[in-house]
């Protein structure tokens, strides 16, 4: 595959657009077992600034990090009925060790819940010791038939959040306020704004009470689900014992929130703000923010110095800035690998610009004009960086809320039109619901749609729909339907 | 178990001292699944401020950090033939997957050597691909019969080196480079001063052409081998055909590295610094350097308000301070606890105090009186911190100089004097060696001690022994025996 050929264009295929740009940006490649990945330098560095971000903000609210076996007794996964059920079919397991069968099967972690509650009941004996809120940034692994680099792998990193409360009460709150914290990072870091709110029954995590979840719309329309918080009630606490004495002195079970997100993530990134050039990062995420490119150097290496001494400039003022060195590529070469990698801004020096002390600036994406140049001053260069990279950063997640909201449906009252919608262009269609799980299997079959969830309040409509989507019943709350990975 | 009652005392009973400590300090606890353990959030901090350390240097000697596959299929591990030898008798091994049996076992990585070179062959073409140098943070599992946590764990944690050069010079180059890097880590970090030297041909990895280590002496006087680096010549390059174009146009191999330390260095710390009063952290990687205990509060809050802005006054200084305001617990048992958990040093603020703006300081080990307390004005001891924790950094390593310099024998020249060494109080011993490895086998059966390695210049005997520990033969190098773990 020719380095420098462009990426087919999203418009034609984004399937094909999603799967070259990661191969092109060097994020990610197929591993030698079936659905498993192999993560590059490039990708794994987003991911590491993602990891960064998200760890401090879970340490913020109060969480310690901590690590549990990657094998689970069979037996464990099997005592909560409805996470056995829906974990089953996705199993990987290891029936043999040190050279011997063993007496029983061990799972490679599809989450670790069972485990988890396994110990917590070791652990905690009173109240005082609650809450307990624990968080691992581990592999799971969840054998898939149809897999998709970063959507869907049989093994992916993520991180799991596991909390003990006393009360139904609190937990639902620590349940919420996580799914408030992952909603945050995504806009804030990410620029990727999601819709937030409860899932129905059906697509709610295997054991949970009540499942909360990000959804964040990609570029063709289709929903991600990008992250999820769910309040398990007492359900696996029952299963593994975890009571606590309360502070009147009586025997109750805990009561448990779990909550992730995954390299999933990347996936949403970059269908988020790709183009038909390649990835666009927002800054804050990007692994180097400013790349500077010496264009044809003098005899004295002056124009490398000069580069070279711009870059020490912006590492000094805390801006993640890179010297591109190679004196084997062609500076349009440079410029197109960049480009693909997505870097929000780049600085070309020549000899010409070394006179002038100027310098040529170029940012990944321009408002109006993407390939739109700038030549300053160097000192000015300098000394706008930093708001230069806020301005990028904002404008990104302008544009993404902006796309959010023109494919975004109101009003729409039953399922033809809905049908019409995603037979189209797609989108989020917001409807009335009656809460009746056939009418959300009958919109599934005849649009494709599956129920995002019920949106948070600052999501809804101004006024409740009075119609149930299904036509027959009256609607009981508003929901977003929406095609998704 | 009682949390306040005493530890096994070292001189009683060493092994027993090392279990209570990590339970007692909470740094770890067995997990449902036999050889696995968990890590809780003590034990975790301590490793993820290890980690960061050693990420850092990673990325200063131009690593970049990538994420492989957890599954390796069974035909890679079996291609190098040493390697399959070594690790066949400890893999863990998948059979079924998503409900079906799979047509290939696969592998739970017990290390990535295969899969990395596999995806390396895909990805260098030519000299100015190298050197490549990437390196995880993951998880392996070796099964093992009888474990002990963090020493010998199934599962356990660690970070894989892997590199590709262009010529066998600069891969052997690199391999010392990385041992240098352990090494520094071990002093500047750990305060657990290593010796460093090359291993013996059985005691090589499995796949090596040449590995060298890091042998730290723990206080029973046992060699803990604390990380390892591997050059690996062409041995795997030629089995996953990693070939490049070389600067002259002609198709070469690669010449590869690996390195490695794991949570193994945990196990390493407790028992370099631990005393009959629990763990002792070195300040650089303690998760709390200073904890403040307030004693007794006046009706007002006082006491605890002044903690509380000590506390912020240190934080702001860069100092990992922690406020211990839980008021089910007296401050005697909050000594007890932050002792055993290894916390450097200690701050009392009482009423008295108050009123004098005095604070009670102690340190966690004080050279010759670990109970001293020391009465001070609160400016200096704000004041005196960072120095403090600085001495504290420091005299750990030289206490641990001093005991491995002072149980290490030179000038011993045959097995018996050796085994009389190792039936007391072992030590480090230094002989001379021939070279036969049947002189390596014979010390082994006759004293227990197994050779560690083959020292750098540095850590040689002014002269080289003359003999050979064997009797026999002359002696062709200086080489350290000792027990080990």
């Amino acid at each position: 595959m020719a380095k420098n050929k462009q990426l087919t264009k999203r418009s034609e295929d984004f399937s094909a657009w999603y799967n070259e740009l990661i191969f092109r940006a060097e994020l990610a490649d197929h591993s030698p077992v079936r659905g498993s990945m192999v993560i590059r330098p490039w990708g794994y560095a987003i991911w590491e600034n993602m990891q960064r971000a998200l760890d401090d903000m879970f340490k913020d609210t109060g969480h310690q990090n901590v690590y549990f076996p990657l094998l689970i007794p069979m037996s464990f996964i099997e005592k909560e009925k409805d996470h056995v059920e829906g974990f089953k079919p996705e199993l990987v397991v290891v029936t043999h060790a040190g050279g011997k069968e063993l007496e029983e099967a061990l799972v490679v972690r599809p989450t670790s819940e069972t485990v988890v509650m396994s110990m917590m009941a070791k652990w905690i004996q009173s109240y005082r010791d609650l809450p307990m809120k624990l968080n691992q940034w581990v592999n799971v692994m969840r054998w898939e038939l149809r897999t998709r680099l970063f959507l869907r792998t049989s093994e992916f990193l993520w991180q799991e959040g596991h909390t003990v409360h006393a009360t139904a009460e609190e937990a639902e709150e620590h349940t919420r306020v996580m799914l408030g914290v992952y909603r945050n990072f995504m806009e804030d870091w990410m620029a990727m704004p999601p819709v937030t709110g409860l899932k129905s029954e059906s697509e709610k995590f295997a054991g949970a009470t009540r499942s909360y979840s990000c959804e964040a719309m990609m570029q063709d329309n289709k929903a991600l689900q990008a992250g999820t918080s769910h309040f398990l009630g007492q359900n696996f606490s029952r299963q593994f014992d975890v009571k606590f004495q309360s502070e009147e002195g009586k025997e109750e079970f805990g009561w448990n929130t779990s909550w992730g997100v995954s390299t999933r993530l990347l996936g949403g990134l970059i269908m988020t703000h790709g183009d038909d050039r390649g990835l666009v990062l927002p800054p804050k995420i990007a692994p180097t923010q400013v790349i500077i490119v010496p264009v044809k150097d003098l005899d004295d290496g002056s124009v490398l110095e000069k580069a070279n001494s711009l870059c020490s400039e912006l590492k000094a003022q805390g801006i993640r800035a890179e010297l591109d060195s190679r004196d084997f590529l062609s500076p349009g070469s440079k410029f197109y690998e960049w480009e693909r990698k997505g870097v929000p801004i780049r600085l070309e020096v020549g000899p010409r610009d070394l006179e002038n002390n100027q310098v040529v600036l170029a940012q990944r994406v321009v408002p109006g004009d993407s390939q739109k140049k700038e030549v300053l001053q160097q000192s000015e260069a300098l000394r706008t960086m930093s708001k230069r990279l806020d301005d990028f950063q904002e404008c990104l997640l302008k544009k993404a809320v902006i796309r959010r909201e023109e494919n975004t449906y109101r009003g729409i009252e039953n399922i033809d039109e809905l049908n019409e919608i995603m037979s189209g262009s797609g989108g989020y269609v917001y409807t009335g619901w009656s809460g009746d799980p056939t009418v959300e299997q009958t919109v599934k079959e005849r649009t494709g749609a599956t129920l995002r969830c019920i949106p948070e309040k600052e999501f809804r409509s101004s006024e409740c729909p009075v119609r149930c989507i299904g036509g027959e019943k009256k609607s009981e709350m508003e929901v977003v339907w929406a095609k998704a990975y």
